[in-house]
């Protein structure tokens, strides 16, 4: 495993090379999509032929990302992976690229340097801030396009410049992007306001599921296949879920179950200052950072929700 | 009806005075009591006496905007409103000060200019980002209390940078302040994050309204006496409801209604690129914005919904 390099090295390797193909992980989301646009869109004006490729089909939200944009087919010389962090993300891609991949560009602290060079800012809320700096050292000018890509990827992995990941370089470099021409409202609206249907009526299925203990201390949120199936929430509906208790005044924990396919639970965990969430995780087999950790559980719900407690219990005492 | 006055001329009238009381408005918000008490500290810090007042009671929320700072009992000389828009929306104090109020710092296009003096920015997303430019012109460096009053300001009147008010100058300014300091992953918790039990037990009950007509174009949410009694909600967990229905995909006019002391109902109507809000409510005594708009119908509620949704029928056809 090799040093990290700097950003003008990732543009000197970018510059020197043609028939370059962009990898953004499996599930996508803002940051690797908006990631791997705009550098595309990049690549492309300054003469070179590039696309982006990913496992899973993109969500319709994000086609302003790729508009009026070509992807071309053509045999890559030169594979860039944007915010994929363990080749196994590259999902049903990584069998055909995992051993090739030249440069990887991401902000993963726990980035597995599966690339041959890896560019890598873990101190960044989103790789698009390094795609930004990349773009810069290639000496071209984000137009609205890839301004907007930019954007949405820094604005995704910051949850609108709410977590605290959000700098006051984060801050500036939205800015900038901002005075190329970005429609934020548009952007804002599509990422964080509007919600399908589906999505509502698990929301309200979970909300009504939600049970307090330890002197609600503890906050307990249910989300079965039946409640899934009954509200026709697919896997996009599902993001975001997992912090909905721990948002409750008073709660110290907040854990979200959510019965997988076969009928056991994955238990997201998340605290405050009060408690630490991955040691919570990690007396029943799992793991995960000090505020937000997960562990698997056996089905059925109800004995799962008293080992998870009877956890918590032992941990925050009450 | 004078010429609104400029940050230079304001920071000059303040510099000239002492014994200063800076005024909020009635159901104080992030913007108006961080404008407030950012102003006061920077008085302070000039060696001024100074105090804020507002009619209601401050959320504790936002203890933290005025933690260590004295407010002192005294004869003002001088007094200035911050964030208010109209004289009668500082409530309570209205009949002890609205003749003799020297200076308005605002941002609202509406401010019926009620102060002797006003300095307006129709344009800015926040009274904050005025006060932020006064005390630039006072000659005072924001101090970590200061800046993390001025971000408060901006942060909760942008939906945290999220609404189309925000600029490049919004985000340069919001930069600027946690250079000095501010804690925004606390503030952004606690302003966005946390909700009160019977906040989400209040929204579990209003989803659990939804109503969709119109081939789902118009979503309906009821909000009932009954429902706020049964959660235990109180005004201050009534905030940011009605954009609710209007977030689901798919939805051109989302209407919340609710029931007020007398049973008459208190109706927000928002919309999309698709429908008129204003007109919609105009065609029912009412008014306001293209995208959000208001008016009042009388109860029960089933003859209530039949009429708004009629209205919007005529206005979107379906």
């Amino acid at each position: 495993m090799s040093e990290p390099i700097s950003v003008a090295v990732a543009a000197e390797r970018l510059r020197g090379v043609d028939r370059i193909v962009i990898l953004t992980h499996q599930y996508p989301d803002g940051d690797t999509l908006g990631s791997g646009f705009a550098l595309c869109r990049a690549l492309q004006k300054l003469g070179k032929t590039a696309r982006v490729e990913c496992a899973d089909e993109i969500p319709e939200k994000y086609a302003y990302l790729y508009e009026g944009l070509a992807l071309p087919t053509f045999e890559p010389e030169f594979v860039c992976a944007v915010d994929v962090a363990d080749s196994k993300l590259l999902g049903s891609l990584e069998s055909a690229y995992a051993n090739h991949i030249a440069l990887c560009i991401d902000h993963h602290g726990s980035n597995t340097a599966f690339a041959d060079e890896l560019l890598l800012r873990a101190d960044y809320a989103a790789a698009a801030m390094l795609v930004r700096e990349v773009i810069a050292a290639l000496g071209v000018e984000p137009d609205k396009a890839i301004a907007e890509c930019l954007y949405t990827g820094i604005a995704t992995d910051t949850g609108c410049f709410k977590y605290s990941n959000t700098t006051a370089y984060t801050l500036r470099m939205a800015a900038e992007l901002l005075d190329c021409g970005v429609n934020n409202e548009m952007i804002n609206r599509t990422m964080f306001d509007i919600k399908t249907r589906a999505r509502v009526e698990l929301e309200r299925q979970a909300l009504d599921s939600m049970r307090f203990y330890l002197n609600d201390r503890c906050a307990v949120m249910l989300i079965t296949n039946a409640m899934i199936a009954r509200s026709g929430a697919g896997e996009n509906d599902m993001e975001g879920l997992a912090p909905i208790p721990r948002q409750i005044e008073g709660v110290w924990v907040g854990v979200t179950l959510r019965e997988k396919k076969d009928g056991s639970y994955k238990v997201s965990v998340r605290t405050g200052n009060h408690a630490d969430a991955a040691a919570i995780c990690r007396l029943l087999g799992g793991g995960g950072h000090l505020r937000a950790a997960g562990c698997t559980l056996p089905g059925p719900a109800e004995p799962a929700v008293e080992t998870i407690v009877d956890v918590v219990r032992r941990t925050i005492g009450g």
